[in-house]
């Protein structure tokens, strides 16, 4: 069976960084995280995967078609780019979760997140691309968000977006598949093994907890770049009106 | 009494753009959206305001020493540099939360976040700098969050941060207060008005919730980039054992 | 006499960084170097100054209003965003020549360019600002160079350029101001002092030794962004035939 | 015989966009130029090829290897990132000249660079890769320079170096070679056809015109990145005194 492959980036010995000599300025870092995860995903995009947003300190990536020196060439830019540095673990498996679960394991086989002598290590197994290679990722978004974007306080919208994305995010990992918030109202989820009717269940759940209705478009290809496309153009399909149900799967031919 | 400022910075005719003509590749989304925040936060505490992670289409900034002036100023830059615009609501009250509501009522009432009417408007009221002014921000973190970094899958401690944050942002919010996620196991909380007696009882009521031990530094000044300086200040203060409490407040003289 | 001030930024032992541990892939450099330079001139500008392109190791700028504190705080966000680090001479004179050459001295006066010893120095003398400040820029271009861009091959319109650069860098030196080429056809002269016999003449010199007709726009303010604006609105003013001088001067009142 | 492929990205109407409905701050126009030449850097070199500093409108690379549809890719991320679109012109030849004259009418052909009409044109021919393919590349640098940047004003050492760049220029063009600037006291020479001989022939005219020792290491491989890495290393060699030579050749094996 088909596997997917997730990728670890964690930056070396981050927490006490930022505060050597004394706490770095807020603003900074905050600058620094988000122009560093805009840049990871750009180089990792380029080869076909794709970076989620998760800590900043440590993101999430799925990988597909990325040997390790793909990752050993994204080490090098940004070792050059930025005055810190990142290791890689990496992990395969027929779903998402385990995958990132094999992924942590190889990373914090070579040494602690605060460790000052672990530098730049990448390690764990990649997936034969495209052979034994596939991604499923679904595009989950919140029905006519903009009905509470115009009209609650910004943050109240806010802190329901985080409302569901737990919900959902418990859901999902139940099931063995992953979430991350994408910004506005938008949800990706590598969901690989999971079926329409799985999907379903996930947002019925959701909605029962929250109150708050979903859709989804799925997609199915070897990349996560692709299975994302995918995916947005079945949410797209959906939001158009061209069918009335709000699961749908594309799958590339 | 002295006031918070808050500003509310949202894309213009965001939605429609990502989809137009066609979904754009969710990698582009990505990578724009942190570089637009990364210099949003960049342009805002030159100024002595600090920008919050929030939903990336829609953040939330605390501005206060920031004008009108220096609104359209940073209006101005994001449009010669990016393809999109922004708008601003501005709001300012004695404590975050009804201050963050005013800039959101300000926001709308320019017009829809899916409006292709609406381009680069500022509204809203600002406080007088540095007279009137006053931000109290708490740095919170996680005690020994390495004790999960090196040892739980990343998306477990990931999943349990989003908990700790949600549980947060309820407590914080009942009090008139708000937070956001800034990466690692860190939390930023604009909390004008509330004590040491008020940030224990917030820490308490998520431990009890989440099962997570929590420590805050705040800092109080004229502006959020100050404020913010002597929370991270209080916040090492606590880790290097300076003190044996878990909240420690400092103000700037 | 009022005077302008000139900042030279150079990058802390850049030469050997370069080839260290063996010499960094040619396209790494480029993007570094380029995009440090658009940060230094965010910050530098965000204060009234411009920085212009000069070797990109050595960035020579304009920085009336800008305080040795100013200088030191630009150090650190360099520092914190980038891996590599500068350090600056300031100095200041009543023409641009003479200014640039006591920043140099001043820098040199802290190490080498090549030092791994000199780290972030800053030295030398700023002007009392806005009381003792003035700047002179022209904002010289090419006459209808579109005309040579469709037709002729791109290199040797670029060729044309440089030749026209060095024979403008060449004249205006010998009157004791600068020029920098600014991109497309366009030069910035920092030139305090010169008025527009002055200026009329070198673009005369520099006819007849290139065969290329230019005009200038010169603005005058207390710094530098303003003094640029000035300049280019009047080249602007030239372009849409509002006059049918060769060189027109603004004023800031 | 084997060829280099040269493309040339030139900004669509930039002319115009810059001074409408103002003129544009002058550092805006230098930040925005910067990184987008950054970008075009790290597209370009992610693919193999090597984008050179032109006139910021108008960018040459060396882009053996880059398909058409690299480029059409290369624009739709600069079109989601910038307020500005860029076409492409390409071309080849057994030397680097005329490569660049054929891309540049391939480039006029599709229309003036300062019409609002043409958008995002690519048009050109390119080089079969790896079978047709070859690039030569000279690394060439000036003997002791730091004995000027540590000595000498800043921007005398600048003129000076504009001097060597025209010298070479006007060298190497006679020789259907080109030349680009790339920082501190560094040159690339996309030189193909050219042997040893013809190049100190090159280093021994600009000696004489203008006083400067240069040196010279070359690479030579299928495409540009791999070509400027062995010439580095070749300087590299002679800086290191592991060769009495001022001109060394590699190429890939």
């Amino acid at each position: 069976m088909k596997k997917i492959q997730v990728s670890i980036a964690q930056l070396d010995n981050y927490g006490p960084w930022t505060v050597s000599p004394e706490p770095k300025p807020e603003a900074f870092l905050q600058m620094l995280q988000s122009r560093l995860f805009a840049d990871l995903e750009e180089e990792i995009s380029d080869l076909g995967g794709l970076a989620f947003i998760t800590r900043y300190d440590n993101t999430i990536a799925i990988s597909n078609g990325l040997t390790i020196e793909d990752h050993e060439k994204i080490q090098k830019k940004i070792r050059e780019k930025y005055p810190v540095t990142v290791s890689f673990g990496i992990g395969n498996a027929e779903t998402a979760y385990p995958a990132q679960k094999f992924a942590s394991e190889a990373l914090q086989d070579t040494g602690s997140s605060q460790s000052a002598k672990r530098l730049e290590e990448v390690n764990g197994e990649t997936v034969q691309f495209p052979e034994e290679s596939q991604v499923q990722i679904a595009h989950i978004d919140i029905n006519h968000v903009t009905g509470y974007t115009d009209i609650e306080p910004i943050y109240d919208t806010h802190q329901l977006i985080q409302q569901v994305y737990l919900s959902l995010s418990e859901a999902l990992v139940s099931k063995k598949a992953l979430v991350f918030y994408t910004g506005g109202d938008n949800f990706m989820a590598p969901s690989n093994g999971l079926d329409k009717e799985d999907i379903l269940e996930v947002l019925t759940k959701v909605e029962e907890e929250t109150g708050i209705k979903l859709k989804a478009g799925a997609g199915r290809s070897t990349n996560a770049v692709e299975a994302a496309r995918l995916a947005s153009e079945g949410l797209h399909d959906i939001r158009d009106n061209e069918t009335d149900e709000n699961v749908i799967f594309k799958e590339s031919t």
